[in-house]
């Protein structure tokens, strides 16, 4: 059980989230909610014909060797879309006009529809989205260690996510609460998303039934038909492919009830290097674009047109050990390259932030930086797990989830224009400073300093002497006292009691049937 | 005194940094020397007409406002030249055509011979140079705390700067030892950069006899005549301008006598937005430009032809406190600004590995990994203070070095080109594998796994149970061990016997005399 805070008995009269700005206590000012735009080319790590041979040597793959599908029913329809199929095998063979056909009518751009629409996000082109952490089957904070998912700590995470406007997205549940019995878990988690935030979330594709439950529930929150509903993408799911070369039940159970429903599919291949696929980086995208390629073209099969992402999570592995190793140079390369390939076909492309550390060390900054560096200039659109993210994905930590919201809301400060104006370059400021002076008090300075500069939450700028006086405390320390802070200012967004209302009978009834069965 | 290691008592008669291989009892594995290349463009984040409006509102400075030269042979040049100088005042104006046209003789890259060839650096084009932290008052470590720089710690910074080959040059003294008297202390510290060292090095303008000293001993170092030295760039210098718009003397000076040798001046105004600087970027960008560029002419009248860097050091203060921020969004952006100014003039550009934590926390991680991004992607050449930076400058620490070499040791990983032949994209070896297998075992991994990954220094990856009963180390407390286990593996760089007796006698014969008054 969390002690710590109180949030449930917050007012939920005021909305957050506003075109004003907010300072909390933690000194972290909430800028409107906004999507960074990436106003540079991304970086094109392989030439145009190093790419080329990615993508043909992945279309060889795919039909020549082929890749297993362990649904029936998508089987048929591969095959009623133009793929070899052999009745009884489950070895499935596209030939390259097929695949690249069918990718035609993925759109590059569309809108994600939250129940707020304020929090409204375009996918793809230059925009880029931040998600909350997702699927850690523990969480963390420095004072009560490690310990299993559970409710009271996946709702927090959820108002830290619903509260940080650099947080677009909530990106599936941050941690599993196992606390909640799987077969209403879903119902619980979903109800929690909806109304703990007001931003799109990402549901998981565990069978039919749950992501039925799930479209019906974003409907009812966002109080439009299911044809509008089909028309405006809102909710979205992760199709991890099973590398190598094999697409399982669920999986593609989830690609047929989404993409059928009209709802963006995030198709991301579980491709590491040295283990499930190639040790060499350029091997290892070629398996991960198969992959991707296979599931993306049996989305626009399914229906054509349906959203879609390209999912790059290529990493390499500890070749001593087997585990997985995240923000390495391998990983670098593949982000890179990953993107290269989703724009070679047009399609959003999702990265994401990680890191292997297991404590909110340096290791976990600079793994995680050099993430997002990754997937900045590798071209990202939709940066996965951006925040809270710890060993591997193993762990969701309160102190990480802060450190992340501070390293990106500095990309996102990094990556906003600059004005050139003649005032803003300050040729007069100058003169009249003159040689030997000082800025400090120059009313070009007054004028201009209170927003000048990103404020960082967890940097300490203290001189050593002040520093070591007040203990020596890490940024870890820093941002286990800022978590606290921050969760205590939590405002529930509001919601439309009749909308609330429908939602509860929703579940009710749901749970009242007993869920779905948990022995699929 | 240092207590920890005895590396003067290691044989010198091994050579390190040849081209094979070695593995330290870190783990770390030290690669042939080399110097990174980038491959792609460096990002333009301003457009090519932004860029020409610092241009030109820097050129509108000079001419107008003019800049503040304490030196007065150094006025002398400048009117010679063809500046405005009014007698009996220190204000000198340049006309843009002057500016510009002295701009012309500076060499767009160039060869930096170290006294042993296999250490020469190439400056400029798409190669980099990562350089030992420079110029500390204090060090530190974790067993003994932070104390004021001394010989030893000197010396021990140095070693480490020679055995580790990502480390391509000694960027000047990593700590001042001020238990060596002021008068003979470039003496000591240049026989130690030289001895312990067979790598290039940087030296400090501060005064004409203590440069005059330096080059001395770089040519006896060289083992070259004067003539040769004078055609062969050997040792460089920095030239910090005196915010805002002020060359100091002993600045001029230095340019006066590297310049005038052909040795290289890195001219790096110190622009810190907010307090010397405007508390826009854009704006301090044209203030660091206008003193670049008045600095970079005056090398050219000095010497036309003589080498020079382009230095950008602009960061942002607190506003709050007034102290200096490093590796902040204000300083990324200021880095790729000042790389696109340095690519406009097509003069090698010099940018840093800066932060300002204190301790080496994910604040010190984060902090440098954004300044490597903005050195990296900025398009810098020279990247000082790569290793060892601390507390905004104010100590060189033994963990960060080592943190940072692996940081830099990453960094070159990731620019090192991928292959894409067709063995290394490993269709053969996916479709032997097959559908749900692995990759483990198989013959394409088996031959390529040792080499396969950068295996970093510090990044523990182990799982979290392993690492917590291990005690829950920091990635801190492994550079702590990994730092003495590097020294105690120091070898001495041979040098030529007669060389080594040259500078001896030269040393003995300066210290003899009195050394450099120190009442300059």
């Amino acid at each position: 059980m969390n002690d710590i805070i109180i949030p449930d008995e917050a007012p939920s009269g005021r909305r957050r989230g506003g075109r004003d700005r907010k300072r909390s206590a933690g000194g972290a000012v909430q800028k409107a909610f906004q999507q960074p735009v990436r106003a540079f080319a991304p970086i094109d790590l392989a030439s145009e014909e190093e790419v080329e041979k990615i993508h043909k040597a992945s279309l060889r793959l795919l039909s020549e060797t082929g890749i297993r599908v362990l649904h029936d029913g998508a089987r048929e329809i591969m095959k009623k879309a133009g793929a070899e199929v052999v009745p009884g095998r489950m070895r499935v063979r596209m030939d390259p006009d097929l695949v690249m056909e069918s990718l035609q009518t993925i759109p590059s751009q569309f809108t994600l529809h939250a129940r707020n629409p304020e929090h409204n996000l375009q996918v793809g082109g230059d925009k880029l989205i931040f998600a909350m952490m997702a699927s850690a089957p523990n969480c963390s904070d420095l004072d009560h260690g490690r310990r299993s998912g559970n409710q009271d700590d996946f709702r927090n995470f959820l108002r830290l996510a619903q509260m940080h406007s650099i947080l677009h997205t909530v990106g599936g549940y941050p941690v599993e609460p196992i606390d909640i019995h799987a077969s209403v878990r879903h119902l619980e988690c979903l109800s929690d998303m909806i109304t703990l935030s007001d931003k799109t979330f990402c549901i998981y594709s565990l069978g039919h039934e749950r992501v039925a439950d799930a479209i019906e529930m974003t409907r009812i929150a966002r109080g439009v038909s299911a044809d509008t509903l089909r028309r405006e993408p809102s909710v979205y799911t992760i199709i991890n492919t099973n590398s190598p070369l094999q697409l399982d039940i669920p999986m593609m159970q989830g690609i047929i009830d989404m993409s059928g429903m009209g709802q963006p599919v995030v198709i991301t291949p579980f491709t590491l290097s040295g283990a499930m696929a190639p040790v060499t980086i350029p091997g290892a995208l070629v398996l991960q674009n198969a992959e991707a390629l296979a599931a993306l073209a049996f989305s626009q099969m399914v229906n054509p047109g349906a959203p879609a992402m390209y999912g790059g999570f290529t990493s390499n592995v500890d070749m001593k050990s087997g585990s997985p190793a995240f923000g390495t140079p391998e990983y670098m390369k593949a982000q890179h390259l990953g993107g290269q390939l989703a724009r070679r076909y047009g399609i959003p492309y999702r990265t994401s932030n990680v890191c292997a550390a297991n404590t909110v060390d340096a290791q976990a900054a600079y793994e995680s930086v050099f993430s997002l560096w990754g997937a900045i200039n590798g071209g990202g659109n939709f940066i996965k797990h951006a925040a809270g993210w710890l060993e591997g994905g193993l762990c969701c930590s309160f102190e990480k989830t802060i450190l992340d919201i501070d390293l990106l809301q500095m990309v996102a400060e990094f990556l906003k224009p600059m004005d050139f104006s003649e005032d803003e370059l300050g040729l007069e400021a100058i003169a009249e400073v003159g040689p030997g002076g000082h800025f400090f008090g120059s009313p070009h300075t007054q004028s201009r300093y209170q927003d000048a500069f990103y404020s960082p939450i967890l940097s300490d700028w203290r001189n050593y002497e002040t520093w070591f006086q007040a203990g020596e405390p890490t940024a870890m320390q820093k941002a286990n006292r800022i978590w606290k802070e921050r969760l205590a200012e939590y405002q529930q967004p509001d919601i439309d009691p009749a909308v609330a209302a429908e939602l509860r009978d929703f579940v009710e009834r749901r749970k009242a049937e007993g869920g779905v069965p948990t022995d699929f």
